[in-house]
């Protein structure tokens, strides 16, 4: 096990450890910078060299107090995170020097792993972000929310916000493959061009320069039959007085909320999902854990063969962490935001 | 045609016609009492001597202006209204004097009809009011909201709010029969008491009393599979807090929030819906006509055997319409609101 130091450069693992819980938009003195030595992997473990690290606004959600559907991040504890690494040592049966991996390895330089929901990935396939990405977390996400929870039919109006992001580039994406019409609300001119140039959506709102609900009315003559629902506030109340009867409202984020200091803003125009025999359901991508290998070979074909394209948006620099992860709540990042560690 | 006259005693009809679009709690002011003369039924149509006349929180919508389910009642228009009467007069082939019928006759002592909507009920077979209760529209949304949308499963735990009114009472009692756990939330000691004590529901919270969260905790211990929410606001924003996994919330209605003048307030907690993989759906009870056979023969059989009761709360006097209405709003009444006209 001597060999680590060697391979690692230096002989130190640096970590984002959570100081402090968050009031409003998390800031440099929530986080502290640690360096400790690299962890020995014992008996059934191995060390991964992390090499990218998945920056996700839940981890916003990961760093409260409270009930959710993961327990919270403990305060001291190394930050939460996806990554992919390569596997530097190993007393595992299962993983071997060399591999590539990818699983929840927290933010920091190295980490040792007993192989649980860690899984094998190829950079001959692939480029590694893309595991973080389409090939990852984000493709199930939106593959088993608008499928399973959303039930897009073919000729319906699907409408995805937060629709240059990283879950979002997807869901839209698959909606066309599925035969809907596809309308992206983002931020910006750059995010809608993308979105309806490189990615095929039928039409984009630009959230920041267009009137909304007016914009949801040209575009979305026969109404929104899916809402797919990353970001919730005000998009979300105005998509709901734009429901087709029996729509389906996918909630799978609230980032406009994220920060809030104060109470979560709810719909105020919730009752429509009375006047519309409408339904909204959130759904947690953990839950489809026994079927990811049906949602991975969809994902992998429609990507390999050119159908299902992802944009990674990849920031340099481990110490980047606090800054980068604010790069979400400011809607600064296009498509899936990742650190390069090394 | 001329009997007509005799037969009413008084040679007029009363109506509420509405006469301004109400801010907040519905006033005098917006209500104009005319009276008219007796129509008198075309080739086709028949007369209907009203005799009760069913009163909702529903009503509320329907005096705004906007797009909802139904159109709203115009103003100078007679208040739309569900009634029971009998024909007195006719010239349509299915339709005999002396029928008794329920249908939408409108806030008035008279009505004429085409017998669209309009069915035939039996005053031997139940007391006339209950047409209107567990036999009628309440009934049948009780019936379908739950089984339909709430899919309870033996076992659950059901909580309905405004448990004793008109569909609350009858939604409790279906879980019931259906082998859930039922808990229904009320205002006052009365309401609480007549829900456990007389319709067998495993227990009550006074939410006048006490503590909406503690006494759900303490009466939901294995929390909360199917919430049937009859009033919004708060109370549907504590029961996110107490949601099971895969919970299925039926939107019904929203009293708390109807006489609003700011903007209806928003579930704050919607957030839950993901957290818990759960579900809030809409529902309006028409989409159901074809059904209605299926509910009928269900409630009938479960309330002639007596395994379903169904309070009527009658006021007498068409007079008294608008203070009447204004009960449902202040939780004064228990059970369905009636008026007895005649």
């Amino acid at each position: 096990m001597t060999s680590t130091s060697t391979q690692a450069g230096n002989a130190v693992n640096r970590q984002w450890r959570l100081a402090a819980r968050p009031k409003g938009l998390p800031k440099a003195t929530d986080w502290d910078l640690r360096t400790e030595a690299i962890p020995e992997p014992e008996e059934g473990q191995f060390l991964v060299r992390v090499l990218y690290i998945s920056l996700d606004p839940a981890m916003r959600g990961w760093m409260n107090e409270g009930r959710s559907y993961v327990p919270p991040v403990g305060i001291g504890e190394v930050m939460r995170a996806g990554g992919v690494g390569r596997v530097i040592a190993s007393k595992h049966p299962e993983f071997s020097v060399g591999d590539h991996v990818s699983g929840i390895f927290g933010v920091q330089e190295y980490a040792s792993s007993d192989g649980r929901g860690v899984i094998r990935v190829s950079p001959e396939t692939a480029p590694l972000p893309q595991y973080l990405s389409v090939l990852g977390m984000p493709g199930m996400t939106a593959y088993f929310g608008l499928l399973d929870v959303g039930h897009p039919v073919t000729g319906e109006t699907v409408v995805v916000s937060a629709a240059a992001g990283a879950v979002g580039q997807l869901v839209g994406q698959i909606a066309k493959i599925k035969g809907c019409r596809v309308v992206g609300i983002a931020g910006g001119t750059e995010k809608c061009r993308f979105i309806v140039d490189e990615l095929g959506f039928d039409a984009a709102v630009d959230y920041k320069s267009e009137d909304v609900r007016a914009a949801l009315r040209e575009h979305c003559p026969d109404r929104v039959d899916v809402y797919f629902d990353n970001v919730g506030g005000d998009i979300l109340d105005i998509v709901l007085t734009r429901l087709a009867r029996h729509a389906r409202i996918v909630i799978c984020g609230s980032i406009s909320q994220y920060n809030n200091e104060g109470p979560v803003r709810g719909p105020s125009n919730y009752m429509t999902l009375l006047v519309d025999r409408a339904r909204m359901e959130g759904f947690v991508v953990f839950d489809y854990a026994v079927r990811y290998a049906e949602g991975a070979q969809a994902l992998a074909g429609w990507a390999l063969s050119g159908k299902l394209k992802a944009r990674e948006h990849i920031v340099e620099g481990l110490e980047t962490f606090p800054d980068t992860l604010q790069m979400l709540f400011r809607g600064e990042n296009s498509g899936k935001l990742v650190i390069q560690v090394a």
